[in-house]
């Protein structure tokens, strides 16, 4: 009994100190990752309304291009590596997370959007929110293990505040790292950076936009017909969102050996990427498909809300979408992957819902969540996001959607540093983790 | 590109064939395990009708006691370990789980409720899912892999069906076997089961209690002190909620060593078990610590339902049921740990509300959910269950709560054949995975 009490007492004595610990260690990253977050959200507004205003500024991609490329090449060192760079440095801490990492990715990824590549978000805010943490670990000469914890806190921070989705960011920063595996040892200061991220985010001021979802799935559990065919319909509709994720990161990648292989310089990736891109425009005759594409840049446009609504989405939108980003972002512009695809799944989602006969707004809400779960490998965190931003009624239709994509989308991922923990459908490889780009 | 197109076609002929098989596999399961928990909620309603209707039930308490050890001893082999042997049996296929499980914890568990034991119902529900799955597994003479899958499966069903929370029943079945730790490859199977579990459950005509939380913390985002305050409310909550749960496994395993190390007989142990419950009641006065707990047995009277409203619980509410339910499981009688915690839960959140100024319903929904995540060291799937149970208004108060629940309970648990996967606090033991009645 002796042992017994003083491990319960060195236990909790542990657990406060931890607490404590990380209630100091997170306060500083969270704070400087949810003021980051605001400060692009901010600079992220007045891009797009400037793009907007001025549309002769899409000429220019190209030309943003190519300053984007020598801004890294100048400045950028290991800093390009963006996403791929922080899951293996929580991985395995190498040369750490350079502090111009923040600057680098906020800039270029204003210009980008500025100029009308098609990009996201979470790409800036997540590797802002990393290379904070990366540089006052460093400052406070962490220890590896420390600096790995921060680094993840930094994470969630960064994705929780760009989507006022603290939840969500906490699961993500967990999830993202090993495809089939989730370790909980840093939920509790993920949570409390994810939290005051999204807090002091909001504390600036800057408003998310709020999506309506007005089928309720309450009834579910009482049995009847319909609610079965409903079920099938998600499962059906998963698997087409799976697939989606499975094409993004395919073309995505696809592109990037194809400009290794056939274009000699870099600075020529996105003049081509740039020109094709305005092309496209002109081809299709919309520039529905560029910048963030959250809400319409003209009325009826095609836009993530716009595909809410029954006939707010052409049937190849989400096609176009998923090509206009895998070119912008595989060109070398910068931004991230998140918001795109919510907009692949959402038009997805709407066009499906008009096939099957399923709720509108319902199947966008599943496949806005769940392409990117998919391509993501984070189902988990992408379920409770659907929880945040769109309420606990239809809880069983995002799980069922963001689990099925993720089984559909293979064992490939937007996040190439991402490893496998865990085979998706067969537990037999528990003991081998690899990169995903070691395969 | 040949390989990759290969291993791109032969991962989704896998996939569909892995859903195909499952969902195959699992209909059987799910509809035995939400039938049989359909069963189990109707014969424990009529079995709390006759306790309240005929009061001197109680007096037999200890003689049904004697009788359950009776039927254990006879008939029972390894089904007596419960929910230690199905834990045990999915991290490592041994003897099998046993048909006989379903019939007895089913009967046992309906004996206990009648005469005014203090226990729960997930054990039961948990243990006839399975079980069930157990003897359709052997019957199909699926591999062990299979089988652990199948397992899992039946555990979901169970669990989901019980408390109509499929999407916590899902998760329960993953984050149950491994403290610090989740792995995926079973979610989309444990999903389908718990979901079908829950829908059959449901067709048979079983309603599940609604409990009401008006608080809403939709607003938390806006920054304001009176939030901030309330998350720092919640995070002491949560150490309360945490330490509840440890005294409740620590009491649990106590009352039981001591059993062992002063009682000869087994048929002893619910006799004296039994007189202590029946001195209690007559001690305090009060039958409201017997049984389940969720409805008032009287106008006044304390349960689950009544902690949702301010004054609806005595100070000390939580302590007695802690201690009546500890003292039932520990004494041989069967039910779960599960509806009891909530009690436990709702309870202690319903005083410090009161102490600390906060939403009476906030807090009893938070430790509804906390007490147990913390016990069972499954903070995921308890914060699923409060978004099931309680919409998605105050998510982030519940994933809070949970989690630092789950933090101060410590490396303890009421299943001692868990597993730590990893340290709450470190990983830095990482690889060794321990039976938690090893330590």
């Amino acid at each position: 009994m002796q042992t017994k009490e003083h491990s319960f007492w060195q236990d909790h004595v542990n657990l406060i100190r931890f607490v404590g610990k990380w209630a100091l260690l997170i306060t500083p990253v969270a704070i400087a990752g949810g003021t980051a977050s605001a400060l692009f959200l901010w600079m992220l507004d007045e891009a797009t309304r400037l793009r907007i205003a001025y549309p002769a500024l899409l000429y220019g991609l190209p030309l943003a291009g190519v300053l984007i490329v020598w801004v890294y090449q100048q400045a950028g060192k290991r800093a390009e590596q963006g996403n791929n760079l922080l899951i293996d440095e929580i991985h395995q801490p190498g040369g750490g997370v350079p502090g111009r990492m923040a600057p680098l990715v906020l800039l270029t990824s204003v210009l980008t959007h500025l100029f009308g590549g098609s990009a996201g978000r979470e790409g800036t805010a997540v590797q802002m929110g990393g290379s904070l943490a990366g540089v006052i670990g460093r400052w406070l000469k962490l220890s590896e293990a420390d600096l790995r914890m921060l680094l993840m806190a930094g994470v969630a921070a960064g994705f929780g505040a760009i989507f006022g989705t603290p939840l969500a960011g906490a699961i993500f920063a967990l999830e993202v790292l090993t495809i089939g595996r989730m370790e909980y040892s840093a939920i509790v200061p993920c949570l409390m950076a994810s939290i005051v991220g999204d807090v002091v985010c909001s504390a600036w001021g800057v408003h998310h936009t709020h999506y309506a979802v007005l089928f309720s799935g309450r009834e579910l559990p009482v049995f009847s017909a319909e609610h079965t065919w409903l079920v099938g319909k998600t499962v059906l509709a998963g698997c087409a969102f799976g697939l989606a994720a499975l094409l993004f990161s395919e073309m995505n990648h696809g592109f990037q050996r194809l400009y290794k292989r056939y274009v000699p310089s870099v600075y020529l990736k996105p003049v081509i990427g740039g020109l094709v891109l305005i092309g496209l425009v002109y081809a299709l005759g919309t520039r529905d498909y560029l910048g963030l594409g959250v809400t319409a840049q003209r009325p009826g446009g095609v836009s993530i809300l716009s595909a809410f609504v029954s006939g707010g989405a052409d049937p190849l939108s989400w096609w176009w979408k998923l090509l206009f980003t895998t070119i912008t972002l595989s060109s070398g512009f910068k931004g991230g992957e998140v918001t795109p695809l919510f907009f692949i799944g959402a038009c997805l989602g709407n066009w499906l819902a008009g096939l099957m006969n399923a709720p509108v707004d319902l199947f966008a809400a599943i496949g806005f969540i769940a392409v990117f779960g998919g391509a993501a490998n984070t189902p988990l965190a992408c379920t409770i996001m659907g929880l945040e931003l769109f309420g606990a009624d239809n809880l069983i239709f995002f799980a069922i959607g963001c689990f099925v994509a993720y089984l559909f989308s293979g064992h490939r991922s937007i996040y190439m540093a991402q490893r496998i923990g865990l085979s998706k459908t067969d537990d037999a490889i528990r003991s081998t983790i690899q990169r995903l780009s070691d395969r």
